[in-house]
C-alpha cells in the first residue's frame, strides 16, 4: 500500500538557476514554475543581460515560456564594473540581484570581471551597498581544477572587507573552506545545490565518467561535501538552496567536449525531501534552507505556493525533452503530489 | 622546408599495453607491432587470461593480427593467489610476467585481489620470486579517485619487504608519491604512460569534460605530473615506457557512462620525441626511457627495429577504425619516417 506521507514545503525559492532562452527556456522555465514559488535567474546568456532592455525582455520571455503557474524571475544583471550609481538606480525596480563572474570560468562567461581590484570595483560595489543590491560571486580562480574554490576565498575576504555593507553570495559553494569562511564575515552568504550535497568526484569520474554529473564548480571530495550537508541539513542561516540547475541538449552533454552542468530542477524538491529524511534532518530545517533564509537574507516575499511531496516512489524521466536530469531513470522517494497557490 | 632533423630509436618496448581481442585486437595490434619492438601485452579479458592455453591461444590471436610485423608481445597471467610453484614453472617460457589487480579497481578486474595478505600471498609470490617473473601491479585501493594510488604505497611496500627478490611493478604511476616510492625499496619498479606525462586533471575535468583522456588511475595535480616527467626525462634507471593504451570504440566514450582508457599507442613515439625535445631532454634519455631501462629490468632482448622519427608535423587521424586516439585533430611536431627491421 502507498505511503500517505507527506511533507509540505511553503513558497520553495531556487536561488541560483539557468533557465537559458529560446526553445531551451521554454523546456525547462515551465519546470521550475512548477514547483517553485520563484528563482534568481542567471544573466550570462550570449550576449550576457547587462541592460535594462536586456533584463526587462528576459523576463519577459520568462513570463511567456510559464504561462499561467505562479512564478517570480527573481532578474539579475551582469556584473560590469563600469555600472554607476545612476544606472543601478534606475533599475532597482527591475533586478534582485547583480551577478559577478571571472573571467572565462564557466558557460558564457568570457565578459566577466579579470581582476579583483578594491579600487576599481569600488563604484560599482558602493553603489550596489546603498541600494542594498546583494552581490553574487562565482567563486573560481583559473587554478587547478580542485583548488580553484579554495583559492578565491581571499577574494571574497577582501570584497566582505571593503565593502561590509554590501551582501555577498558565494553561489554554489563546494568546499569546507567556503563552509568555514560563512562564519567569519557578517555579510558572507552562500547557495548550495542539489548535486554538491549527493555527489563529489567519485561520482564523477570515480567509476565511469558521468558527464551528467559534471558541472563547475566541479564536485569536490567527501569532506567537502559533508561540511557542505551539515550546514543545509541544519539550515544554517546564512544558507540558501540555489540549484544552479543548468540545462544543456543530450548530445552536447555525451560528446567528445562535454559542457558543464547538472539539470535538477524538476526533481530537486524531490530529491531534498529524500534527502533530508535519510539524515533524520526536521522538514522545519528543509523550509528554511528552501525558502525562510533566502525571503530574509533577500527581503523578498515570493508568491504563495504550496508543495505537498508524498512519501511514494517518483521514476525520474530519461530526459525533459533533450535534456538529461540527475538521477534519470532512477526513483527518488518522494513524488510531488499537489502544488497549491496560495 | 621541411626539416630533415630525424632521431632514431632502437627496439622500442610498451611495457603495458592492452590488445583487447576479436576486431578490437585486429584494429590496434597492428599499429603497435609497427612501431614497437615488443609489448607487454595485459591480461584483462573477458574472463581474464589464467591458464597455459589462455595465455598461448590469445599470444597466436595476437601474431596473426600482426602479420609479418617483428614483434614480440611479452605475454602476461592474471594474478591469483593460488599460482602454484609447478603451474608457474609450466609456464616459465611463455610469460614474461603476472599482472595483478586488486578486485572491481578497472576494466575486466572483477576476478582480481580483495586482500594483500602477506602470508595468503606468499606461495605465489615466493614462487614468482624463485623463478624471476615480475609482478605487475595496478595500484589502487576503493577510496576517493584522488587518494587512490597513494593510499595503496602501503601496500607496495609491504610486499616489497615481505618479497625483497621478487621485482615488482608499480604500473602506471601517477603521484609524487609513487614516485618517491621507487627510491625506497631496491625491488620497486614503474611504468609510465604517455598521458600521465601530458595531463592533469585540468585537462579531463577543468574545462569542458574530455572523455577520451579519461583513465584509470585518473590524471592528478600539476605537482605529480612534474614528478613523473622528472623521472621520465632522466630516465630514473627503475622508469619504464608503459603507454596503458587501452581502446575503446568511439560510442563507449563518448556517452553517458564513459569506460576508462586513453588510446595513444599509434602516436606514442611521435608524441614522446616531440615532448623530450621540449624539455630539452637528451635522446640518449628517451632511448633509455622507452627501451633500454625495460630491458635491463625485465632481462629481455626484443626483436631488431629501428624506428627513425623525423620533425615534420604530423596530423593525428580523428581516429583508427572507430577508436580516437589521444591527439585526435591535432599536430605533432613529429611523423615516423621510417621502421627498419634490423
Amino acid at each position: 500500500m502507498p505511503s500517505t506521507e507527506t511533507i509540505t514545503l511553503h513558497n520553495p525559492l531556487d536561488m541560483h538557476l539557468h533557465l537559458r532562452d529560446g526553445d531551451m527556456l521554454r523546456t525547462v522555465a515551465p519546470l521550475s514554475a512548477h514547483s517553485f514559488s520563484g528563482a534568481v535567474i542567471m544573466p550570462n546568456l550570449v550576449p550576457p543581460v547587462t541592460t535594462a532592455d536586456d533584463v526587462k525582455s528576459y523576463k519577459e520571455r520568462i513570463l511567456s515560456a510559464i504561462g499561467k503557474e505562479r512564478f517570480a524571475p527573481y532578474m539579475t544583471l551582469f556584473f560590469k564594473p563600469d555600472y554607476d550609481s545612476a544606472f543601478l538606480e534606475s533599475l532597482r525596480d527591475d533586478i534582485t540581484a547583480i551577478k559577478l563572474y571571472p573571467a572565462g570560468i564557466t558557460t558564457n562567461s568570457e565578459g566577466g570581471v579579470s581582476g579583483f581590484d578594491v579600487e576599481t570595483l569600488r563604484p560599482a560595489l558602493e553603489a550596489m551597498s546603498a541600494l542594498d543590491i546583494p552581490l553574487c560571486i562565482h567563486g573560481e580562480t583559473n587554478g587547478f581544477v580542485m583548488d580553484r574554490e579554495a583559492e578565491f576565498i581571499p577574494v571574497y575576504e577582501k570584497l566582505a572587507t571593503a565593502f561590509p555593507n554590501l551582501k555577498i553570495i558565494m553561489e554554489h559553494i563546494t568546499t569546507k573552506e567556503s563552509v568555514a569562511a560563512l562564519d567569519r564575515f557578517e555579510n558572507l552568504y552562500a547557495t548550495i545545490t542539489l548535486h554538491h550535497l549527493f555527489i563529489t568526484l567519485d561520482d564523477v569520474a570515480g567509476g565511469m565518467l558521468r558527464p551528467h554529473l559534471f558541472c563547475k564548480p566541479i564536485a569536490k571530495r567527501p569532506e567537502d561535501r559533508e561540511a557542505l550537508l551539515k550546514v543545509a541539513l541544519e539550515a544554517h542561516p546564512k544558507v540558501m538552496f540555489g540549484s544552479d540547475s543548468a540545462p544543456h541538449p543530450q548530445h552536447a552533454k555525451e560528446s567528445c567536449g562535454c559542457a558543464a552542468g547538472v539539470f535538477t530542477a524538476p526533481i530537486a524538491l524531490q530529491a531534498l525531501a529524500q534527502l533530508f529524511e535519510t539524515h533524520q534532518a526536521p522538514v522545519e530545517k528543509l523550509q528554511a534552507f528552501i525558502s525562510d533564509n533566502a525571503q530574509r537574507i533577500y527581503g523578498i516575499t515570493p508568491p504563495k505556493k504550496s508543495v505537498i511531496l508524498q512519501k511514494q516512489p517518483f521514476a525520474v524521466p530519461a530526459a525533459y525533452n533533450d535534456v538529461v536530469p540527475m538521477f534519470a531513470g532512477e526513483t527518488i522517494d518522494y513524488r510531488i503530489k499537489e502544488v497549491i497557490d496560495g
